[in-house]
């Protein structure tokens, strides 16, 4: 049985090669240098990931690259989430034989207007065709992505059906009165992470247990400061510190501007590449926002730990 | 060089067995039938279709029955649409191969409020990717389902770029002033079909060359007396008779009971199947729709045809 994921997970961003490919050689280096940084955790193929851009035999060939380089596979949390509960299985039976510590799993996105039933419906029949009892599922809220929602409910239903299986949830609904009524369920075994660390320490401070937040891709060592200290009274000093840096880069459409950051700090211009339809930051957006980081001291993960010890 | 699409299409439901599974026997009977109904195409694999609730094997699978039981290839256009570039371009390939008279493309959908840029680059990207001039491509308009729109500006985009690929689009955006605005564009050798039989008229009166209409699967001679008397006096009698159809049916969820129509009429019930996330109608709703079509005079194709010649 793997351990329940807590701490500070990074949905891993995906390089391309210059023809628009998956990079599995750079993708296994970040992989291990997040680990290296302190990540709890490993979700990779997120939102943040390009994953929806990736077909279903990209992702679970990266995966296969992720674990025949030795990252250990309790550390991944792979998001498996897809339209049809053919591809759902699929890539969850896929995640479960390596032994990944658990899947992120999305509502179905294609169709909007779904009732709860429905949405229950395909959840149930994905986790009984996957039927495996090594299978914990993190529920992955995101609406502003997919419209349809894991409501409170909904997710209640499911762990009352599912007891050992639905581990969790990452709320990316970027509204905090949304994990804050999850967090006031107290579900038994059940790991509640606001999907930005903006939300980290009042998480913390209700029960959350962690946070798999986008720009854990550039500041984990940051962010583990908060995770590490919550209780001590610079606690909002330290929260203070990483909401500025991801305020600072959410002024930049996220993904294009972490790849950016990522180019930038490791010396490796490719990684800024995406796949349509996102867009790469114009020269001049790129300007800005790396003068907009300077401005508030920010460097990339160990350059900035080793000044500050 | 296949022949441009026009008149009545449909996008064929898609029967699933009891267990769940795509129902390749009732699949090609079902299209069959629509043939011989008077369909001048079939719109396989669109929203209607469930095809978002199939993976793209599942798709695949079913356009290889299809064409193996002598359904003429020139007659389908299959919805191709998929998050990624890779998916896409793969089903394309597949339906080009198969000699397909078209595709109905969506733009990517999962990620929201990509630029027109980014969703321009997709579409580009897979269609230098498949490199068939023997591709037609329809552009599926649907913003209630993708968010993402294909607005006239980027319409006229793709068409100047890729003439003689970028053949047509399907406007589901329910707003008849979206599908006015494309019609006054007059892009050259363009067909614009209305998602929705209901501005069928007032497509074909404005330069629209027919429609791709969801309850299609349940009226087509109906749909074609609009299509084949336009001109005529009898018109707008015609258009308000199908318009009526299609108000009583949409009352219900639009999937569902579709299927329950087809389950009724044709005496089997397992076509009233649908894939989570949708459900099927409630034993009280089919009761009503029954009813309500009833009080309008519904019944199902030939029989009705019989009635009226």
């Amino acid at each position: 049985m793997p351990q329940a994921f807590a701490g500070v997970l990074v949905p891993v961003l995906t390089p391309f090669t210059p023809a628009g490919e998956p990079d599995a050689g750079r993708f296994v280096s970040f992989c291990r240098w997040l680990l290296a940084e302190g990540a709890d955790g490993l979700a990779i193929f997120g939102t943040t990931s390009e994953a929806n851009s990736m077909s279903a035999g990209e992702r679970m060939a990266l995966l296969d690259r992720l674990i025949a380089s030795g990252i250990p596979a309790a550390r991944l949390m792979p998001g498996t989430g897809a339209c049809s509960i053919t591809e759902a299985s699929m890539l969850i039976k896929h995640a479960v034989g390596h032994g990944c510590g658990g899947v992120l799993m999305l509502p179905p996105f294609y169709y909007k207007g779904m009732t709860d039933q429905g949405v229950y419906d395909f959840i149930a029949a994905v986790i009984d065709k996957v039927a495996s009892p090594a299978l914990k599922m993190y529920l992955y809220h995101i609406p502003p992505q997919t419209v349809i929602p894991f409501g409170v409910e909904l997710v209640g239903r499911l762990i009352k059906a599912y007891p050992g299986t639905i581990a969790g949830l990452k709320d990316s609904s970027g509204d905090w009165n949304n994990t804050a009524a999850l967090l006031a369920e107290k579900f038994p075994n059940f790991g509640v992470f606001p999907g930005s660390e903006v939300f980290l320490l009042d998480g913390l401070r209700h029960g959350g247990v962690g946070c798999i937040t986008a720009s854990g891709n550039v500041n984990v060592p940051g962010i583990r400061k908060v995770y590490e200290n919550w209780q001590t009274p610079q606690a909002d000093q330290y929260q203070a510190d990483i909401t500025l840096v991801r305020m600072t880069i959410q002024k930049y459409p996220m993904v294009p501007a972490l790849k950016r950051i990522v180019a930038h700090f490791h010396n490796d211009p490719d990684w800024a590449a995406v796949r349509p339809p996102m867009e790469r930051l114009s020269d001049a957006q790129s300007t800005a926002l790396l003068a907009d980081l300077e401005k508030i001291g920010y460097s990339l993960g160990e350059r900035r730990r080793e000044a500050a010890e």
